[in-house]
Parts: structure tokens; C-alpha cells; sequence
């Protein structure tokens, strides 16, 4: 038996245009010789569709593209994930489901049983879980079909589920598991997924095809990375990441193969894909083209510039220098040289006259009041200003260029440069920007190393530096990343050997400024805890702030 | 038998000064000579506390208080909600427990069952539902405890979930509930709570004591109205809305009442209500004072600054009026007229210079291209930079005075006038503002009838309307009402006789726009659905846009 795995880009919503793709990959796998073919989880709605499934009209959709799969599965079987009705009153109107269409016809739908709530996933929002489980049976193979997590209750020292639906599919002996899945991107995922996976094979000793989404919506990332899995535990396939591809397995290989075959998972080079990919699905999904962004000198808009570049194409991104007195001269310097050897057009617009503008007409309010934080928040917010004005007269989507150590502490000015449709690095901290601009810098020098090398500062007043008022990154980075991605306390902060008085400040800072992170733009996520959809903290509270 | 109900204001995580405020009414409710005193869902942490749950370190304290509260009870039996550990190790890390503490002990648990997760409830995101159920009895009385959701799968037309936790309960023969809740305002919400709490009452034939929060927790308004029902379903107490309040009941009185007792539910005085403890306890909770807001001569502002004025007093709120080359002679003299009906400072600042600076300084880019949405937004965001301004300079919170009908269309400028660090009024179609502005205009002319009566428009342009690119607000807020609140599709509109295009056209504004409300202030919530964090909604897709 032939199993072909479509591991695809869809777009959340757009039956007509998913629907479409998988009728062509059906012919494709057809031509590849395959008897079945295996599409994603909602692969007819794309993932996460969130409250657009609280609509009948969806639900009407999703039920429209499955009846076209339904007629183009005469002689080939097509297996694909749709959300489907819950018949019964009591629970959840819906059900995550997997569909075997074979000879026109529906044989077998399995629904989801376990349902992710956590971080990113809110799927018992919509869903009831399954309670009812069996296997298909096609062409003389038993086939164990199920949806991504059903899996991953397997494997993991904090298990999240009381119960494994394999454990109850197992009891039909199936010969082998076709799972469907919408698992996104992490540096660690990859991974984490074929520990998954092997836990899996080595307790049912049967082969595993397992299929993902590949695609950025909004700030999540699929990195496809689909995996065929021999009954030995060995890899017998393992997809491209970040790439759409059609692969057709025989089942009677895999089940002799006895070698494994990885693709590399270097952290930065996975970091660096998955930010092009994002930013590239941001713009091509939403029918935007231009990228514009504020050009400051330093690392972060140098880091963005350059990831927009490759994702768009560089006749596509236009930057804009904007000094004020308080710039330094390599600002400029240092950018035109990064515009420079990305063959990107810039301008330079000089904000001393529009901020003398403000100061003015402030005067009478302010009286004598001395300089401080609202002058600064001035200059960025007149750059802004700028930036949207170009956005707005061209069309460009402005990127933002906020790094996750900022974005943590609140180093940034609401509206000023945390302005942007789409936050590029914030899912980065500091210590890690330059970690992937030696990876970008690691054939030639495409940022300059002025920009890499100088002290990073706002340039807000002057010779000032993120030193004077941040710990060092390097600790900086290390308390955020403990706190946010590990969730570890103060106790245990200072348990780990963090300064007591640091930890405090560092975790005050965090959480008073969660009124800023409130508004700022989707970050693509890249690790395992990004700010946005996937961490939900109160702005009121009185808890370490 | 005694049973005290406190009705309490709590802050998320301020443990110290949540304990404090419930041991002190511990003491007020022996003084009412309560057997029992009863405090709400979560009370120790404060509701909800999202992903501070995540955090072994905010548990800890939660069981800190728990212990004080212990020592407290040596006397009379406390009823209290807070996070506990559950102890297996499969499943979610915790439960959201009731406990009933007594002689310095913990005598009973009962753990949540129904885990509301959706609109704006996560808890399946963080507890594990309970699977054994009991009674506790106290003075030869049997009491079911639980809470909230564990009474609203009863009397719905859609029960979301398959089982009732009280169905187990009553074979214990209980001879009351109480029930410690934590459920949100909006303007229907307390209707609702009694038709379910008298469907419970109705099917178990027992009296019910029901504690509720009250105060708001950022963008949630817990408005009170804890009630106690007879066995007969009659209303024994509906306690006050939107305040604090300590009251002890007898439950022979409760068992032997024939009259229902009901606080009025006026639409429009119960969202007023809420709105002005919105605004107070985000400044109180926050520890800010002063509120800034851009009064434009039009109704929205208007209305914003007349809640901030009550909720804050009119000594601490600023407003500024920013008139444009564009902006009609009656936006100052309105806003005056307004400034001086409530005694409120105000300042005002011309925004031509500093906006034709940002022209002239985007000429070369611009070039010779046509007056558009680029020059109009560029003056809202000057405006956003002063109010910012003089908010970064003296510590006051911008307030945001945008509109539901505007928020859904995307008719606002982001980082302009969609600014701000609460959006008041943003949970309020146009044409409930009218209501609006009617109800605090009931015995005084406190807005001003021109302000009321005037067109509205955004002055952005010559001579520019709304009523020029949008449907009049009559049309469209149904319109909107139906998608927002009902979920209701195209073809679903269409059937109910509104035109087709106008649908088509308002469906694809309120999606192609949700890249604005994504980086928009939170919405004080008083419908059943506001934007936020209870209408999740892809801003990367392809439907109904």
C-alpha cells in the first residue's frame, strides 16, 4: 500500500482556495501512484480557525469543500481533518474531526479526543472531545486514523490528559497510525515531535505516518517537518520544514526500513526560516507586497530589514532613516551601508522640526517641567507618525523591529517604534539577535559589523544607553527567559543563584508593563512561550509588580 | 442557621490585601452573628487570574491566605474559592476549589466540575474538572457547595456540557446550596443568572445562597447582585449591584419566604454603572488618579469624559481640545460648554503647524500624490502624541473614547484616535451612545444638546460626514449586532431582510479591520460579546473579507 502525505500552506477561511490545493495534490498523489492520501488537521479551514467556527456558515463551508473531496475520491482514498457537527445537544456543537472518503463516500470520521488548552491552542473553546473510538479498515490494512495531541499524552514526564485514545484504538489492532496534525513551530519542537512520535511507536509497534501543516498564520508558525516512522522506531522519513511538499511512502518499506533519516535542526537556521516564512505568509495571505521599516541603526531594525528582504524581495522594502539631535552619525552611516548591501531604496527624514513642533505647543503644559521620558516617547512617536504616513499613502505594512528582552521589560514607546502590523523578533531576546546575525553575517557580511559591535541605545537623549537603565542582557536575558518560558517564581529565580533585588525589578518590570504588550502587534512566535495569543496575563493586578 | 454573604471587591494576586479584606469580614459577618460567612470563587487570588496560575509561586500564596483563614475560623465556618494542587499527576496541575474551613481546619472540598471555556472564560486552560462529589454537613445541616458554571448547565437551551455536578450532589439530600461564583457583567447577565438559578431551585427544591464578585478586573465588570432564592424559587435577597456589601441571613426566613424581591434592571443605568466602576477600579487598582482625554466636540468624547468625571472625580480628569484647519467652530465651543458643565480642566492646542511640519517634511517622499487616509490619519496621530504627551509627562491614562460601531469597522485611526490605555465606551454601538448620553442627561443637560444632535464626524477633511462612508448607524449597528452578538453568517443577514451588498460590505470592514483592534486598548465589557478577549478572530485569513 502507497501512502501519499500533503503537507501544505492553507489559508484559514479560504475553502475555495484550500479545497482547490488539495483537489491538485490529489491528482498529484494519484500520479505518484498512491492509494491514500493524507491531508492536515481543519485542513479544509485551515488552523486555528478560532471563533470563525462559532458560525454555521463555517461550518456550512467546511461541509461544502468536503463533499468536493468527497467526488475526487473515486479510486484514491483521501483522509483530511474538518470541524463537524455534534449531533447530540449536550456538549460542544462541534467536533475536531479526521474523515476517511473513499468511492465518493464518507467510510469512517474519527473525532479529536484530546483538545490542547493551553499556551497557543484553545480548542475546548469549540469542541467536544471524542468518546467513541474504532479503526478503518482499507484495502486489508487496519488503519488507526486520530488528530495531532490524541498522540502526545505519551512521552511526557507532565502528562496533561487522564486517558490515551491509542490505548483504546490499539484494542483493534491496528496495523498501522495515521495522524493528522496542526503542530507549530518552536526551536524545540522538532524535537520534542519525534520524542512524541517514538513514544508513540515504541508502545504500539506499528508504523506511523504523521502529517502537519506547513505556512505562518498570523503569528504562528508550521513548519511541516512531516515524519514517517518504521514500527522500529527508526525515521524513515522526515519531510522538508518550511515547504510545501507532495511525498508518496510505501508501506512495505517503511515497515522493513531500519535506518533513520533527520533533517538538521540547527536553532538559529530554524529561527531564521521560520521568521522569512512568517513574515512572507503575513503579506502574501493578506495580499500585501511592501514592507516598510524604521531604519535606527542598530541591530534589531538592521535583524528585520534584512528577514523582510529575503521574504519579500528587496524591491519590495523600503526604509526610512529618521535622526534627530540626538543621533549618533554612524545611525545613518551604518544604515545606508545595511540598505546598501541589501540594494534596498531609503530615505532620511530629520524629526528635530516636527518634535521642536510638539515641544511648543506643549509648552503652556508643561511649563518648566524638566526633560524626561515624555520627550522621548515624542521623537519615537513623530517616527511613528512618519512611518504610518508612508504606510498609509503607499500601502506598505510597517514591520516592527522590537526585540523580546524590550518587550519584556517595557523598553519601547507605545504608538513610537512599537508601531508595526507585524513584530518580526519580539519572540528573540537581545542575546539571541546577535546569535542570528552571526547566522545571516555567516557567508558575507550583509550587516555591517559597526551594527553588530556598538553598544545598543534608544538615542532619545543624549549618550544614552539600554545599559543605563537595564541589567546587562546577558543576565537580563537569562531571568526573562527562566520567568517567562519556565514560569519560575521569585523563590526559585533566587534559588537558581539571580540577585534578589534584580529578580524583583527585572519581574515588576515585566508585569507592569503588560498594559504595553497589550497593544502592540501579533509577534511571530518562534519559542516555546512568545507574548500574545500564547500568554494570557491581567494588565490589573498586584502580583511581583 | 446564619449564612453571611460577602460581596467583595478583590485585586488579581494582591494576596496580602485580599486576606486582609476578608478576615475583616469575617469579623463583620460574627458581628451579624452568621454561623457561616461565604466569600466568592478564586477569592484568594482574585478572578481571573489567567496564566499566574501557571506559576507554583502564586499557588504558594494562595495557600498562604488559606492558612490565615484557617486560623480565622475557630469560630464560624468560612466558605472560600481558591486555586488547589491536584494531586495526580495526569491531568491539569490544578483545581478551582471551594473549600469550607471550621475550628481552624479544613473540613470539605469540592472541586469546580462545568469549566467554562469560552467568550471570555479559559479554565479548562488550567483545571482539571472534578469527578467526586459530596456534601458538608455543618450544625445538622447538609450543604451542597459549589461553584458558578456548576449551576448554569441547567435551564440553557444549548447546555454545553453532557453531565450536572448537582445531579450527583442531591443524592446526598442536601438541604441548601451555596454557590461561590465569579460572573461578569453585561446588560442582559442579570436576568439570565436568575432564570438559571431558579431552574437549579426549581429542580432541586432547596434554597440557594449565591455569592458573587464585585468590581472590575481590566476590561471585566463583576457587578454583584448576590442572591438568595427560597425552595420555592422566590427571590429571599438580590444584594446591591456594582458595591461592596456584608449581609447575613437567616435560612429559616429564607425556607419560609413568599415574595420575590428584585433591584431594577434598566438597560442603559446598569451599563452606566458599570462603565463608571470600570473606570475606577482600573485607575484605583493601578494606583493612578488623573485621566486625559482629547474632547473633539463630538458625542463619544463627550460621553467618555462624563464617566471618567463620575468614576474619578472632575478634579483629576484633563481633557484637551486639538482643532485642525478641518474642525468645525462648534468642536471648541462644545467641548467647553462640556468642560465647564462637569468643572473640569481643559487646555487647547492648534494641531496645523506641527501637522504641516510632518507634510512638508514627507514631500519628497510623497510627492505629488492626492490628499487621502494617509494626511487624515496623520492628524489623529498628532493628537495621539500630544494626549500621550502630557499622559507620559504628568502620570495621567490616556482614556480612549472610541465607539463599538467604530471599533468594528475599523473607523478610527490606530496609534491616533484608537489610542489610549482603556477604551471606555468601545462596547457601545453609536446608537446606544444616544441612549447613553439620554440616561446621564436624564435631570440635567450635562452633555450639551448640540454635541447630541450634530452629525457625526470624524473632521479629518472638509465637509466630511460619517454618514459618507458608512451606513447610517441605525442600519449598521443591527447589522453588526447580529455578526458580533448572535454570530450570525451572510446568508443567515440576507434571510432577516437586510440588503445583501450592505452585508457583503460591513462583514468584510468588521474582518479586514481586526489588525486594529488586535492593538487596541482593552473594552470595558457590558454586551455579551465586546471586542477583546472574549472574540477571538484570526487577523491573517480569508473569510467573509
Amino acid at each position: 500500500m502507497k501512502i501519499a502525505i500533503a503537507q501544505l500552506n492553507y489559508i484559514i477561511g479560504d475553502f475555495e482556495g484550500n479545497t482547490s490545493k488539495m483537489l491538485k495534490s490529489v491528482e498529484v498523489a494519484k500520479n505518484q501512484g498512491a492509494d491514500i492520501v493524507a491531508f492536515s488537521e481543519l485542513a479544509t479551514c485551515g488552523y486555528p480557525p478560532r471563533d470563525f467556527l462559532e458560525f454555521d456558515d463555517f461550518i456550512r463551508r467546511a461541509d461544502e469543500s468536503v463533499e468536493k473531496l468527497k467526488q475526487a475520491s473515486r479510486d484514491i482514498a483521501i483522509i483530511v481533518g474538518t470541524p463537524t457537527v455534534n449531533p447530540v445537544i449536550e456538549g460542544k456543537d462541534l467536533y475536531n474531526s479526521v474523515l476517511f472518503l473513499y468511492e465518493g463516500e464518507e467510510k469512517f470520521r474519527q473525532h479529536k479526543t484530546l483538545l490542547p488548552t493551553y499556551d497557543i491552542f484553545d480548542e475546548y473553546r469549540y469542541f467536544e472531545p471524542a468518546s467513541e473510538w474504532g479503526v478503518v479498515e482499507f484495502k486489508g490494512k487496519k488503519i488507526a486514523l486520530n488528530i495531532c495531541e490524541d498522540l502526545w499524552n505519551i512521552g511526557n514526564e507532565n502528562p496533561l490528559y487522564t486517558i490515551n485514545p491509542m490505548d483504546e484504538v490499539i484494542k483493534y489492532d491496528p496495523d498501522l497510525i495515521i495522524n493528522v496534525s496542526a503542530s507549530p513551530f518552536d526551536y524545540n519542537q522538532a524535537k520534542k515531535r519525534l520524542h512524541v512520535l517514538k513514544a508513540n511507536v515504541d508502545r504500539y509497534k506499528i508504523p506511523l505516518f504523521y502529517i502537519n501543516h506547513i505556512g505562518a498564520q498570523t503569528e504562528l508558525i508550521f513548519d511541516g517537518g512531516s515524519v514517517v516512522m518504521s514500527p522500529n522506531g527508526k525515521i524513515f522519513n522526515e519531510m522538508t520544514y518550511f515547504k510545501e511538499e507532495i511525498k508518496t511512502f510505501d508501506l512495505d518499506e517503511v515497515m522493513k526500513n531500519t535506518r533513520s533519516v533527520e533533517q538538521p535542526k540547527d536553532k538559529m537556521a530554524l529561527i531564521h526560516d521560520a521568521l522569512v516564512l512568517g513574515i512572507k505568509d503575513y503579506f502574501g495571505k493578506l495580499g500585501f507586497k511592501k514592507a516598510i521599516i524604521g531604519l535606527s541603526g542598530g541591530l534589531d531594525s538592521a535583524l528585520t530589514t534584512v528577514l523582510a528582504t529575503e521574504a519579500l524581495g528587496n524591491e519590495n522594502v523600503f526604509v526610512l532613516m529618521m535622526p534627530s539631535q540626538f543621533s549618533s552619525k554612524h545611525s545613518i552611516t551604518d544604515s545606508i551601508d545595511l540598505a546598501d548591501n541589501l540594494g534596498i531604496d531609503y530615505e532620511i527624514i530629520k524629526i528635530e522640526d516636527i518634535y521642536t513642533e510638539f515641544i511648543e505647543k506643549l509648552k503652556p503644559i508643561f511649563k518648566d517641567k524638566p526633560f524626561n521620558v515624555a520627550e522621548e516617547n515624542i521623537q519615537a512617536r513623530t517616527r511613528g507618525t512618519l512611518l504610518m504616513g508612508v504606510s498609509n499613502k503607499f500601502g506598505h505594512i510597517l514591520l516592527n523591529t522590537t526585540n523580546k528582552s524590550e518587550m519584556a521589560v517595557g523598553y519601547g514607546t507605545l504608538y513610537g517604534d512599537l508601531a508595526g502590523g507585524l513584530s518580526v523578533i519580539a519572540d528573540i531576546y537581545k542575546t539571541e539577535a546577535y546569535q542570528l546575525a552571526e547566522y545571516i553575517n555567516r557567508d558575507d557580511q550583509i550587516i555591517p559589523c559597526h551594527i553588530i559591535n556598538k553598544p545598543p541605545s534608544a538615542e532619545l537623549r543624549p549618550n544614552q544607553y539600554d545599559s543605563d537603565s537595564l541589567p546587562d542582557y546577558d543576565i537580563l536575558d537569562k531571568v526573562l527567559y527562566e520567568y517567562i518560558e519556565k514560569r519560575q517564581g521569585p523563590k526559585e529565580l533566587v534559588a537558581m543563584g539571580f540577585d534578589e533585588k534584580l529578580v524583583k525589578r527585572v519581574l515588576r518590570l515585566v508585569n507592569m508593563n503588560e498594559f504595553k504588550r497589550y497593544q502592540t502587534a501579533p509577534v511571530l512566535r518562534v519559542s516555546e512561550k512568545a507574548f500574545g495569543v500564547g500568554r494570557r496575563v491581567p494588565i490589573v493586578a498586584r502580583y511581583l509588580s
